[in-house]
């Protein structure tokens, strides 16, 4: 063990004995605290020799990381008083979670939220006994936890949340841990770019500290193991200037560390005040910490004969067998004890004032910090009227309009309105989702060097693009969870790519509806476009409608999936979304040129209710339908609305209803999803015994798993997205996967018993127009024109291929 | 345009100018046939003025990068020959798919594979007219495409996807290009660190290319906006020796890049004797270009008055109305001429001998490289007997057994007999996962610096760790498309990182299984441990086994999911799936000691057919069961037969059935996967009538999603995980998500009503275990003994808390 003796040698460096003695106390409490979480049920202030029973019968948790985490949490705690910072802390290595517990517990913000978990002896037991117990808090960095926003399970974000906090926060400090472990992850490694992305007049600052502990679970890290000079060279190709901070003896450590973090808190002020008092728009080179110190710092040096402090060992449980073993529990008893916890905590067991006097009061506490609490900053958007952006629709199924496009103008309006905590996100493709409108009143953001001929370039833009769609993701997450808005554009097949993040994005959600003094945050809205209708740019490498199936097998309390099939209805349904709060949002929409079916006011209803008949497509009007058409998605519905044509042409008086859904989870039971139709609604929409013929977006089995407890289940067939593509015409992809007009209308003739020996000469018909279709396209490399300008004309009577009237009397 | 003026001015240089006019000459011929495929669809030889109709309708394509790409590929051709190198060549920006297509038929090697692509004019007709057409090759580079083994679609894979390609083939130079665009990726980000992972003495060499092009879609990429001396520092911060070629005369960059290239292949060859002959251990700083050329290099400088050579305006096609446009058509061709393909084709239209004597011949060609084309130099693993390493099981669910430490036993006697083409990939969790016995016969592959205490680490080691998912797959891809083998073990909840990389993957097997010359390549295998079910280390936040159902809606011919229930079975769906070809096998196992189920006999018969009644288990012999309990996993597998106990226990005549599955496919429709079971087959398991309770390893949608075609669907229920969780037991985590013992019994007395008033009775008793329970765990910490400590006791009678036969007779 290294800590800290009673007499501390003279070291030179900023702190005087005071200070000194005050970090050093600070520091042994938090891991004093940290190392009961872990251990003990019993016993909390070593009144007593440490018995069986104290020890908890599982031990689980990470002491590797924590000291350290605790250590840069007592430095910062001094520069928040002396200077009066409105900082907060993100912690890479979320496994730590003792760390940022303790501390909150020491600066009283945990017994404000959790007032069993008192600051006396009693709360001290349910402290260490709640840790990773059952009914208790997680091991990791949790929502739980006071203070945080970074979700310690999955690693790599935590600079690119540290980065989403700073934005538009320029009084924010963001100290941001990287763990070397984390850092050999792709996103991490990716996200120390963002230097290139922080306006240093607009912005907060982020301070990264490079944790180098050495080990990972059974591994050395790579950066531990590369040499001062290439590490140094690769920061400083990160665009830092890193300080090294490194050794284990506690007191030259923190002369050291308390040095180097006035440093480079000078130097972050002055280039602040270069920016903002002398309008300097150059890229500055941000200073960071290397902190370089042994894992399981202050442990037990040796276990059983073996290295623990400063090896491998130390990472999650030094030792398991403390209830256990006599020797075991000796080592844990000396290793508390070593911290003098008679020093630090009071005859209640309350942190003595010598503790408390370290750390900021209120606000400046960063286990309080309000920005850890977005929800409680938030501020609803102003919203300007996206019926202003309306598209005139005097016909349905008529038009050529880009959706995107007009969502685009609408989100202009919106930015212009909300300059100070609205951003949108994009891997490089904002303008090609047709969202360029937005550059009118802003600029991308861009603080690397610009040329003249570049295009809306400029350190304050709130566009931000960066081909990381990991970047992205965690910029906005951060941005979401300090209280502010935004909305990820992404091409449909590379939001794959964050599907993980997502995934624990929503689960933060999930959790935090369950945590009364967690504020509810924006939601987390995506745009997916260029989707998999509409690749005949890129070729199947890239098709995968399958983000939708991921997100939804998340709580359905937190999760959205809307298909608008037309510029209105993406409008109704962004408004909607920008104004809602913890949710994630899937809003899925085409950036081509299509049709337009619904005006306004009509877009607004039936956005509104997220599914309905389209009467002016259907023809079942007062009577059951021989068929249903069901559609959700652009490119479905506009099939789908051409194949009720082609059979009203061949069929004038089949009884055809046409259903189209926006918000996907209306077909779920409203026993799983509060959008949920009951069963009466479903029924009244898809009959109880129909043929239904649905036409979905995305892979087909996934509207089977949202309505097999529907009635007519049975009768539901499900054309979608199955796996064929490649470089080849929009028309010919929905023909390769089945669900073209002629395919749709083929399926329905089949499940039709009455239309009799016309469907034969119907059906023929149709493969014909495929066989046609194929031909056609692979000689000229585009579309039929009949396909490729079709319009819906099926309120001014049949089309004129039809053969007229030869359907038979209703047969068997 | 920047072409090379037909009199090269002496520059100083390694090239003389019998070699500069080759170089030239081949450069010239690829950027033709580039832009030809990009824009032409008749007259590809330029014979007569252009017209309209030689015109493609649709333009689709990546200009910017493929001048660039071309002009390595040259030079490349030129060193190959020179030094009689092997050596392949991975485009990471995969978008520039004329380019290598271009270089594959000036080799020759298209018009081999492809006899209808011709070296003569019908066939330079096709070669433009496919690409990018209906029924043609997609734009980007693609399995299609010879040469290549790495799919240009989704960027970010392209240096992980070299050293794997690079490991184990000491003789291969891999020459990989990474775009500026790529670059900001974080997968490619960490890739970089593969410097610490290739073997100078064992493995071969990759050579890096940055491609600074300086603009992305819409953006300037940073990489390019960082000035020199900044990416200097990250590149060496990365371990390389960075060479940077810049400039934009054809001449001067010519004798530059030549320059550049012989210096780097020099020092490539200084390490390797180093390592090889001298026994230097130490890592090298390996040599990498760094070569910033102009974007769309050789196009139209300006078309409309606006920059488009040097800017994002050559990005895909640099203007697109050269089929209406007559001033466009006139650029096109003026454009196309400036490469005088009067002196690079004759009048067949093949290539002239200039142009052809460039290449090497034969397999040295890189588009005919035996290395890209993996599964022609596939040789099957010498197999061991996994029989050798059967766990002994005298009673069925008995025993505690880490399964995935079985494994590893297994995989140790694999790696022995294939030390030349057989890794393991893993996430710093090789030994987390069990498998920690392989490293009795190799090491951990590492690099950079070692000390005396770490622990098997080696730089010929072949168990390949960094903290990097994304990585290890990249590696492994690279390493089982060159033809080799391999297995990634992680945790299940972290694999949804590689969602989109094992998309792209098994679009490319699916893609292969249609290309006749493409050799079947190993199957991509997943061992997912650390499970759902088991995640009480970790907590809420990691917890998804959505794996599953995101890589099901690929195509069924190249999906296998395997869900082993114990040691036995694992063992021998391990050995099915290392000798497989052409899958993505995903195989999900606990790393829990565990109760075991079946003797070898019994789990080989039981794996193969992949699904199956236990009898052992079931006491319905002979009859229709009252019901049936199925269920799929190694803790759903345990609560199930815990269940069937409680049910016996209480119900001594109630028919219970257990069907266990190991093969996930077998569940669905023969008609949708080919291990699907015909409808006769899986009602004689599931019963057409009687109630099945279908205890699931992951989101029990799925379950629906793979049965809802079959007959007794309406009855069937699943249980599996719902998103409930937080650090808890192993058994409270099943109550939260109810697919434990007690709640599976609950739901089948719930569904059998012949059971009468004693269900009520039992019912109450159930949901009292339940209370009983979770205050236990509450106050304890751990689970009941009872059920800590549970074996099954089927076949030895009641369990002991039964009330005995209070069974009413069977009534209405």
């Amino acid at each position: 063990m290294t800590t800290s003796t009673e007499q501390p040698p003279t070291v030179a460096g900023p702190l005087d004995d005071g200070e000194l003695r005050a970090i050093d106390a600070w520091w042994r409490a938090a891991n004093y605290l940290s190392v009961g979480q872990i251990y003990l049920m019993g016993n909390p202030l070593l009144r007593e020799p440490l018995r069986p029973e104290h020890v908890k019968p599982r031990l689980l948790g990470h002491w590797g990381t924590t000291p350290g985490l605790n250590f840069v949490y007592a430095h910062l705690n001094r520069v928040i008083a002396a200077r009066d910072l409105d900082a907060m802390y993100v912690m890479g290595p979320g496994h730590g979670g003792p760390g940022p517990v303790a501390a909150a517990w020491l600066e009283g913000t945990y017994s404000e939220v959790y007032p069993e978990v008192s600051q006396d002896e009693p709360g001290l037991q349910r402290l260490f006994t709640q840790f990773s117990f059952p009914g208790g808090i997680p091991s990791h960095v949790a929502p739980e936890t006071p203070g945080s926003i970074h979700e310690g399970g999955e690693l790599g974000y935590a600079l690119s949340h540290a980065y989403g906090a700073a934005f538009d926060n320029p009084g924010l400090l963001v100290a941001a841990v990287v763990g070397d472990g984390e850092a050999e992850t792709g996103p991490l490694a990716t996200s120390w770019h963002s230097t290139k992305f922080v306006d240093p007049a607009r912005d907060g600052a982020v301070l990264p500290i490079l944790h180098l502990n050495g080990y990972k679970i059974a591994n050395p890290t790579v950066l531990a193991r590369i040499g001062r000079d290439e590490l140094t060279d690769l920061l400083r190709g990160y665009g830092h200037e890193p300080h090294v901070v490194e050794g284990s003896d506690p007191v030259q450590m923190h002369q050291a560390f308390a040095a180097t973090l006035d440093r480079c808190l000078d130097e972050i002020a002055a280039i602040q005040r270069r920016a903002r008092d002398e309008g300097v728009s150059e890229r500055p080179r941000w200073p960071m910490v290397v902190l370089r110190s042994p894992k399981g710092w202050t442990g037990p040096a040796e276990v059983d004969g073996l290295p623990v402090e400063g090896s491998w060992r130390s990472h999650q449980v030094p030792f398991s067998n403390a209830r256990d073993d006599e020797g075991h529990r000796r080592v844990l008893e000396t290793w508390m004890r070593s911290y003098r916890p008679e020093e630090l905590f009071d005859a209640d067991g309350a942190p003595v004032p010598a503790v408390r006097d370290l750390h900021p009061g209120g606000d400046r506490r960063m286990s309080a910090n309000p920005h850890t609490n977005g929800g409680a900053l938030l501020r609803p958007l102003r919203m300007p009227d996206f019926r202003d952006h309306a598209v005139e629709v005097t016909e349905p199924g008529t038009g050529a309009v880009e959706a995107t496009r007009v969502l685009g103008r609408f989100l202009r309006e919106v930015m212009r309105q909300n300059m100070h905590d609205f951003r949108l996100f994009a891997p490089d493709e904002n303008n090609s989702n047709r969202l360029g409108d937005v550059l009118e009143v802003t600029d991308r953001t861009w603080v690397a060097e610009r040329l003249p001929t570049d295009d809306h370039l400029a350190p304050d833009g709130r566009v931000m693009e960066i081909l990381s769609e990991h970047t992205c993701q965690g910029w906005l997450e951060g941005y979401l969870l300090t209280g502010r808005h935004g909305l990820f554009s992404c091409y449909e097949a590379f939001v794959h790519i964050v599907d993980s993040m997502v995934n624990q994005h929503a689960k933060w959600l999930k959790t935090t509806n369950g945590i009364p003094w967690r504020q509810p945050i924006a939601s987390l809205n995506y745009l997916l476009t260029s989707h998999v209708w509409r690749q005949d740019h890129n070729g199947f490498s890239h098709q995968d409608p399958g983000f939708i199936d991921h997100v939804v097998n998340k709580k359905a309390d937190v999760i959205r999936v809307y298909l608008p099939p037309d510029a209105n209805t993406l409008l109704s349904v962004a408004d909607h979304c920008l104004r809602s709060r913890q949710y994630v949002n899937v809003v899925v929409a085409g950036k081509q040129p299509a049709l337009q079916y619904l005006d306004m006011d009509a877009a607004v209803v039936h956005a509104t209710k997220g599914i309905g008949i389209w009467d002016w497509a259907s023809n079942d009007a007062g009577q059951e339908p021989d068929v249903v058409l069901a559609c959700a998605g652009d490119v479905p519905t506009m099939e789908t609305l051409a194949a009720a044509e082609v059979l009203r042409g061949w069929f004038p008086d089949l009884r055809v209803r046409v259903v189209n859904v926006v918000d996907l989870m209306r077909l779920q039971d409203e026993r799983e999803h509060p959008h949920g139709l009951s069963g009466a609604a479903f029924d009244s929409l898809f009959t109880r015994d129909r043929p239904v013929v649905f036409a979905y977006h995305g892979y087909p089995w996934l509207i089977h798993r949202l309505t097999y407890r529907r009635t007519n289940h049975r009768n539901i067939h499900v054309r979608g997205y199955v796996e064929e593509g490649t470089t080849t015409t929009p028309f010919d992809i929905c023909v390769m996967n089945r669900i073209d007009r002629f395919n749709l209308a083929i399926a329905a003739i089949d499940l039709v018993p009455r239309l009799g020996a016309t469907s034969a000469h119907a059906r023929e018909a149709l493969v014909g127009k495929l066989i046609e279709h194929r031909a056609y396209v692979r000689t000229h490399g585009v579309d039929l024109p009949e396909i490729r300008d079709w319009q819906w004309s099926g309120a001014r009577g049949p089309v004129t291929e039809s053969p007229g009237p030869l359907v038979e009397p209703e047969s068997a």
